[in-house]
């Protein structure tokens, strides 16, 4: 497809400061290369910019023309997840989470019963899920190769609630899959926490590579504090990780990976980096005292075994217990809420969200910002008044009569502002990257927010048609009881997570904002200390 | 002249950062505005740049058209000195030293006597002035209105140095005006330093004005220690003592003025630093063991009274013990020098200052460039770090169940680093500026010098065709001695300047240095300690 013209099928903003290229809708592009790897595409636009864009995300203009090729990942959702675990296809799949869900397998009818799995593999739950039964109600989810941007599959969440509200599924809910939800002493919903905390530390990220060095990738270490046996998980792992939370937990927003990153991917520095963004995921989902108990997650950070390991993949993927239906697990007070003061706290907190998420965006973006400013720009500025220093140390020096302690003592100084460039371009990864690595997981959950709080209100919303249909006879009041308290339901697994946000800021953004500042007083005293030392050098 | 088109005579490198146009010869300007005040006029290039550059750097493309006018004190230079002192015409004079030097009241012929003044008016000199006799050399200075830019007239002095070397000019030089050169335990020339040394200090500008406010001008007030007496002075009256130094003593390379700005002349903070740029040249002045005895520098800085002060100008431009005639005034060990020794070490020399010139101006513009990104780029970034915290702090209050410690902390981080970027914006005059001003000092200082040592250079040219002279009997060996023993006094005044400079870099740069780190020190302790106070609000 190299030089022949595409049309942009939707917009895509490229990431500021990476080959991205940002389209949009519409626009006519010519491809420089078609299959750049990950299915991303390179191009030039009719302005003449060059850059990456998803391969996916154009159609070529003359439409006898062959699509765009499907790469990496894209390409095996379509050939069956069958091989996921495999390293044949993904050799470059560190890029990011823009793989497509995996859609073949998905296509069930609403209602079809799933059978028993034949070959249960999650070791602690196998028994339980030998033997419950779920009805599917993933029957429209869109089938795309668009890279999703954490949409949380609202148009399918919404198709699904009503079966919920109305009890019109069987739903068989393992003992031990159930989640609790209580009241605290503030009369806030909370989840019950977990019984056994527990930590997993990311750690040692290696490249591997195989076909002979053609194909490589990173493995990343992850040991989970409460068996300390080490698994190796690569970045696509982790996708599919998010993938099965995202499906499974519609009420939870879940915390995003690492943003995808096309150039120097195998940067040192990148992977240790994308190694502290993995442990900021992996540290939320800990935390959660949902989240925490998912098998699937269980699954993906204690399996070593490769047959164990596809066969967990395929029983996660088959797993119907899942988006709406996943609101049978929840076992809540029975006392009904009282709808006027939930819709006005709903309200309230959907405001919150909506004012909150522009703010964390600009947040996250200034970390980042100072993060770049750091490693380049101030660097480069004490450089120059290093150079300025020294240089006049070593004009100074042409003079024979004085060749005194001002000489060498300029060449001092310019050595400690050398070094303060160098400070400058350590230093982000102790306050600013960390500080943006938290507002990237803060973002996501967000950014969420408002997709949990409508699944929500289009519940109020049925409960209010119920009601009308009670007053006019169309309805019995009983149904209307039950469908009411599903809504409670709802409502206390959206106040349990807003209870579970409030924790996580006033805890984990609460440290985060002291190592910050702890880090950058750390950082100023020893420029303090590196200026008193060429300060030291005028008196000899 | 406005929209008339005028042709660069010579080149103009414009200030960055100013309003300032840097023109080419040759070059075609349109111009926009004739007289934009002390001869400069506004014009736009032919790129379509527009910007202000010297009126007296271009002349009109039409030879009919008129000249450019002349303006400020350009016209008052050419209308005579007499009210040099009064405000008249100079109401805009704050504007830096590219006023040409008077020149009319010294188109004197050579070897005309000079009378003696009938109103002597420096106090302590006034009676040797009166009786002394001095012949002039000024005949080949260029009339000019170009803004000169410190030439130290070289074509002038050369000229008249023959006349020196060859002894064919009777200088009687009165005995107070006498300045001594011995050598030092090192064996090196320096200048016999002033019995009483003393200090001047400016103080206090003012924004004067007169004719109802129409014209104003800022007043520094000068008090020297050794009488305590204040004196009013502006910058044009600076300006002008500036030419007495540089026409006096071609041997001594006089430290420059603040430069011109045009814009932004009677901010507040422009004449703080203006005064503390004057008084880097005062300081420069009282250190200066010949400068300091001037007796224009003198009246300059004790006279209170207008009719002496007008008095004492006329006189001061009067004075023909200038030049390659102040030379006369030199008194220095008989011992003939070595000049295969003399040439070496002026040759090193020449080349030193040729190296550290550069090095020099590039560390004035890094000082410079680092004032100006502290005040306006780092103080930004500073803000917009702020602002982040800030809008999260405010942004989480929404939030009704979670108005805790983060919250209140957040906006206490915000204050913090706003705080940090005034600290930025404040602190370059403490660190930056005067270091910058500084080296304006040495700046000028080392741009002077290949001038000083250019005369030297061909008064050893001299000396060596006065020996092939000798050899050819075409010159009296008495003759050749004298000439040699006059050659050694300009190699002594030389290297007593050498010396001087020697030492102003081993005491007053080393003492700089230890200041901007004393300061930058202070400065990066004060962020340290906003830091730790947003620190502690996190605990409450």
């Amino acid at each position: 497809m190299e030089g022949h013209q595409v049309q942009a099928l939707y917009d895509f903003t490229g990431e500021p400061g990476t080959a991205e290229l940002s389209i949009n809708a519409g626009q006519i592009l010519t491809v420089i290369r078609a299959n750049v790897g990950d299915g991303w595409c390179e191009g030039v636009n009719q302005s003449g910019k060059s850059g990456l864009f998803p391969a996916a995300y154009v159609q070529p203009v003359d439409p006898n023309a062959s699509a765009p090729p499907m790469t990496g990942s894209t390409t095996s959702s379509q050939q069956g997840t069958g091989d996921y675990w495999d390293d044949d296809w993904d050799d470059d799949s560190e890029a990011g989470h823009d793989t497509p869900a995996p859609v073949n397998q998905q296509q069930h009818h609403l209602q079809q019963a799933v059978q028993p799995s034949s070959q249960p593999v999650y070791p602690d739950y196998a028994d339980s899920i030998s033997t419950h039964t779920v009805h599917s109600v993933i029957s429209e989810r869109p089938i795309s190769n668009v890279p999703k941007k954490n949409t949380k599959f609202s148009t399918l969440i919404k198709s699904g609630e009503d079966s919920f509200l109305m009890g019109t599924k069987i739903v068989v809910v393992p003992d031990n899959e159930r989640v609790f939800i209580e009241e605290n002493e503030e009369r806030r919903c909370v989840w019950v926490p977990a019984i056994d905390t527990y930590n997993c530390v990311v750690t040692s990220p290696k490249k591997e590579s195989k076909l002979k060095g053609l194909k490589s990738f990173i493995v990343y270490q992850l040991t989970p504090t409460f068996n300390n046996i080490q698994v190796s998980r690569r970045y696509k792992h982790f996708d599919w990780l998010h993938e099965r939370l995202e499906e499974k937990y519609c009420f939870i927003p879940i915390p995003p990976l690492p943003d995808k990153q096309i150039s120097g991917r195998y940067e040192e520095q990148f992977i240790e980096h994308r190694r502290t963004q993995l442990q900021e995921f992996v540290d939320y989902v800990c935390r959660h005292p949902v989240l925490c108990r998912s098998r699937v997650w269980e699954h993906f950070m204690t399996c070593t075994d490769e047959k164990r390991w596809k066969a967990g993949k395929r029983q996660a993927e088959k797993d119907e217990l899942l988006g709406v239906n996943y609101f049978n697990v929840l076992q809540c007070p029975d006392t009904p809420l009282d709808p006027v003061k939930v819709d006005i706290e709903n309200d309230a907190f959907a405001k919150f969200i909506n004012g909150l998420d522009p703010v964390v965006k600009n947040f996250m973006a200034m970390a980042v910002d100072q993060s770049k400013k750091h490693q380049v720009l101030y660097k480069r500025e004490f450089q120059k008044i290093a150079q300025s220093f020294t240089s006049l140390g070593f004009a100074l020096d042409a003079d024979d009569n004085s060749r005194g302690i001002l000489n060498s003592a300029l060449k001092v100084t310019g050595d400690a502002y050398n070094e303060i460039g160098k400070l400058y371009e350590e230093q982000p990864k102790f306050d600013w990257e960390p500080l943006g690595d938290k507002f990237h997981i803060y973002r996501g959950i967000i950014s969420s927010f408002p997709d949990v709080i409508s699944i929500h209100k289009s519940a109020v919303q049925k409960r209010k048609d119920s009601e009308r249909l009670v007053s006019e006879h169309k309805m019995e009041p009983q149904q209307l009881r039950e469908l009411s308290h599903r809504t409670d339901v709802i409502a206390r697994a959206l106040m349990a997570e807003e209870t579970h946000f409030q924790m996580e800021r006033e805890v984990h953004i609460k440290q985060a904002m002291k190592n910050h500042l702890t880090e950058q007083i750390a950082f100023y005293k020893k420029i303090v200390n590196k200026l008193q030392e060429a300060l030291n050098a005028y008196d000899g």
